[in-house]
């Protein structure tokens, strides 16, 4: 059920530009119908406007029934329900929902099975090669025509995702965001041969005859199949498993004869339920869709390479001004999640706003349409977040406690903050010092918050993947509590100074007299405040007194200077008055920078 | 170049069984030839052969030279060089090597395209459908029609596998030892899924005729498209990425016209070399391979599971008594390592001689095949191991130092080695206790030592994938002086607990005198001969004390037995003396049980 009730699709013929629709690889069209649905009221500057854009074979109907459905009783039919609603992932009470069906494709909006106004018969084979850029140039002629001149976001998922990418590196101005998700700035090589394979399958279809099928048989064996193949890619190994495994159609397969047997035998079919799955989506895809448009749409897609077009993939996002969030999904095989990484690490060299998160979404990449609890949040967390610099938004209670730390960043300056939880310290030094911050973070429900905090965050895994970040990005780096756990401090260290001028850091000193004594005179693994855990299940795995951290980046040629050092206990405060911070400190903040002066490296004990 | 020389194939007519063949889904055939090669001299006995089974569409020629080609000028032209001859992994200054073509191949062995005698005419469509099963049948009367009784090995990757995996099951005395490369006792869903579109890319072929083309126009275009799909499944995406990314046909392309641009395009096309890279594989395998054998070989892979035949697996390996080695390849995503873990699974619940290799190979499945490095020597130390309870080929120097280890462990017993290195312990253990024994390893070349001494070695991460060991398989787990490099020591206890009656731990006493005095005089964390590392790179990332471990194994029910504790100093060896272990051990021997009275739990200190 939807709360979104019927939604009527419209067909607008756009106003051709001066000199008409001249398309990028040459071809030109004599005119261009859009089909589009529209939810909600727009304002009239678009200011509240999604745009949605679709992948590989959707349409404009995202959301809601269809007319003739029914509203509590049928499905909804829409291809994104449950993403798009009151209070969902793109809240109908605050925004306004369009979504258009793209060009050369089977839909309503002008395609190969369109008739051509000057010929009165369908283009056909006649129809000129379409690129991405294309599309979009539709799409924007669309938003413009209905009189918005900058929406709030566009959105688009796979495909789709290629699209939107594509708008915010054309027209920066258009949108305040842009959301991409399950895609890549370019297909894969494994991608690009499945396509290939697929259009074969189309080609040598002998009903194609090179695209002039319309009113004879159609290629529909060929489609079939190319969408057979398809489908596999949309689904993962391990979710293809569960589903079906290694299931036989047994009842279905009971009520044949034998004649029924014979022939399954002769055409080499089996009973495995995943034969008649992909038959199915096979057959219900060829009712819905065109071969030529899937020829189009196909070529397309593999052609799209902003890195291609601009010289590099830094050029292509350089223009870019929208704020960015692109999300991957781990059992995606299609755009497998390292796939995202050099968009995003293209829009970090150019210090743009972007934030990625990763999904846990083991069906594969058909998971962006049917399980979407995660997406869903990441998206509303990112659609509504508050403005990073707005001091009203800051969190009043936790300002104080960040103030050690806040106070050495300078103004002006680009932060790391590595394992930045909800933002909020990030959030505090966008505020008061007006730093370009990025956080990372690798539990999905403070990313969430830090998205919602409007703190630019990617979600990784620090000790995995601060190495992608690129050289030089960075003024500072901060890393608070977090080098302890890592498998590889070191390797962490050289990382900060290599993305970084410099780094903050704060850690627990194993040094402090309460953990020492425990071991020395009890025999046994401390546990403080700061060390709460059982030695068998601590996170803590690589744990350091001051003096081990000095002696650490002296052999490493660092210099570290103690900015400040804390201790709950008065016996540690006491201690720290005399000069022995080494023993009376249970935490410190500590500044690492290139060079091998050492600071400080003379505190008592 | 191969060291082989000329290797002549030939054809053999076999003797049919009484009453003819009769094949296992009811088919029969009035005759079989088979097409096989030999390399080297056989004993009479066979006790010297080792028969390879090739994949799907592979044939004879394994190894060395076809007559006509020229050994020294030309590449050796067999599936499998630098696997086979002198010093290599199967090594033919010891072993003697067979390979036949398979039943409904098209390569010599009666197939589809063989002439039926009774007609006169090919089989075509009246080949009857035929299974793995089949196919070993002939295999083995092949072998016993060359005078061979039990053979050294069979040996076989990706379908290959199946074929040797399902020989050992059948006919369990027919071999010494068995090797299963980047295979699985079934295909997972996503590779049915793969044959099934294969599948009908040729039966769509208008030139298929349901298998009645010989003499005409053969279903090429559908035969190459199903092999381009194919071929995708056998690189890795990221091999795919490196070799081919989405570089284009640059120079190739210029030489044409435009005619030819104009053809590509209508076509649809690509410049990529990926793309033209398929178009050749297709090609040339159209030239060498018949369609009908294509169907009926897939056919046969994909029906293949010995689950179904037998209700379990465990059923099904229940009569084996070859030597097993199962080998992964870590980039194959046909056959992914963790598919090889059932049929793993289900030999050591039987109590089988299995052993496990997991290979990194970025290429993908045709690493087997194309980067065989490190399954050669894998491969060499399993065919060339040593008796694992020949008192011969102890290492005698060590047989002191383990001791202490192996007199706990009872006659007979059935030992699981956590972290077993080159199995020295294990074949202590299997010699002097006559134990079935089972190591696990994570390094390589540990694992190919622990090969060659004949222990069975499972290369696992002892963190990740203990848990899949089944329960109670085990009399003693022994883990040595490795509970303190795991990321979670209590995970790892209660799995010892639930694979093994009992364990028999080492470990390293971090409540030794000279740990603790080092951080509390020196406020350094503690480096010793025990822990030799800094504290930014040790692998000890979760130390305990003596005390710290009865607390823990009190806190979760278990029984800790303290059995010996050791120290290199002399302050230590006079704290033991003592009574003071926890102070003056550096390392110490535990049996855990399960059960809560504590022994010893009063040590001193």
């Amino acid at each position: 059920m939807s709360a979104i009730g019927i939604v009527e699709a419209k067909d607008l013929r756009l106003t051709p530009p001066e000199g008409g629709w001249r398309l990028e690889r040459g071809g030109t069209l004599p005119e261009i119908v859009v089909r589009y649905e529209l939810v909600g009221t727009p304002e009239p500057s678009g200011a509240n406007v999604v745009f949605i854009c679709h992948a590989l074979t959707g349409d404009a109907h995202v959301v809601g029934y269809r007319p003739g459905e029914k509203p509590g009783q049928d499905k909804a039919s829409g291809w994104w329900e449950g993403m798009i609603g009151p209070g969902l992932g793109i809240d109908t009470d605050r925004f306004c929902v369009l979504c258009a069906n793209i060009l050369g494709g089977c839909a309503g909006t002008t395609g190969p099975s369109s008739v051509n106004p000057e010929t009165g018969q369908p283009y056909a084979s006649a129809f000129p090669e379409i690129t991405v850029g294309d599309m979009v140039e539709v799409h924007r002629a669309l938003v413009r025509q209905l009189g918005f001149r900058r929406i709030a976001a566009v959105v688009g998922g796979s495909f789709g995702g290629m699209q939107a990418m594509e708008w915010a590196i054309r027209h920066p101005q258009d949108m305040d965001k842009c959301v991409l998700v399950a895609t890549a700035e370019k297909l894969n090589t494994q991608a690009l041969a499945f396509d290939i394979v697929a259009r074969q399958a189309i080609i040598q279809d002998p009903n194609w005859r090179h695209g002039e099928y319309y009113g004879g048989a159609r290629p529909i064996a060929g489609l079939a199949n190319a969408r057979r193949l398809a489908h596999i890619t949309y689904l993962s190994q391990s979710g293809m498993d569960r589903k079906f495994g290694r299931a036989k159609q047994a009842e279905w397969v009971e009520r044949k004869g034998q004649d029924f047997h014979r022939q399954m035998r002769q055409d080499f079919k089996t009973y495995y339920q995943i034969e008649s799955y992909l038959e199915y989506q096979g057959q219900k895809f060829v009712r819905r869709f065109d071969a030529n448009s899937y020829l189009q749409i196909t070529r397309a897609l593999d052609a799209y390479n902003p890195e291609e077009t601009f010289g590099s993939l830094e050029a292509a996002v350089r223009q870019i001004q929208s704020k960015l969030l692109m999300v991957s999904l781990s059992g995606d095989w299609l755009f497998p999640p390292e796939t995202s990484a050099p968009f995003v690490r293209a829009c970090l060299t150019e210090h743009k706003d972007i934030s990625y998160c990763h999904l846990r979404a083991p069906a594969g990449h058909d998971a962006f349409l049917t399980h979407i609890e995660q997406l869903k949040v990441v998206i509303r967390s990112f659609l509504t977040a508050t403005d990073v610099r707005d001091p009203a938004t800051l969190k009043r209670e936790e300002v104080a406690a960040f103030r050690p730390f806040v106070r050495h960043v300078p103004e002006g300056a680009r932060v790391l903050d590595i394992g930045c939880g909800d933002g909020t310290l990030l959030k505090q030094v966008a505020v008061s010092q007006r730093a370009w911050c990025v956080g990372l973070e690798r539990n999905l429900e403070k990313v969430v918050e830090a998205l919602h905090a409007g703190v630019n965050v990617l979600m990784l895994d620090i000790d995995r993947h601060l190495r992608e970040v690129p050289a030089h990005l960075f003024d500072v780096a901060i890393i608070s509590h977090t080098i302890q756990v890592l498998n590889r401090p070191d390797e962490m260290m050289k990382q900060l100074l290599r993305v970084a001028g410099w780094a903050l850091l704060a850690f627990p000193n194993f040094g402090y007299i309460g953990m020492r004594s425990q071991l020395f005179f009890l025999g046994r693994m401390p546990r403080t405040r700061q060390f709460p855990y059982d030695w068998y299940d601590t996170p803590n795995i690589h744990n350091c007194t001051i003096k081990d951290f000095y002696a650490f980046s002296r052999a490493f040629g660092l210099k570290a200077t103690l900015l400040s050092c804390r201790s709950a206990s008065l016996l540690g405060k006491i201690l720290i008055a005399l000069g022995l911070k080494n023993l009376g400190a249970d935490a410190v903040i500590v500044r690492l920078t290139n060079g091998d002066q050492q600071e400080g490296s003379k505190d008592g004990l």
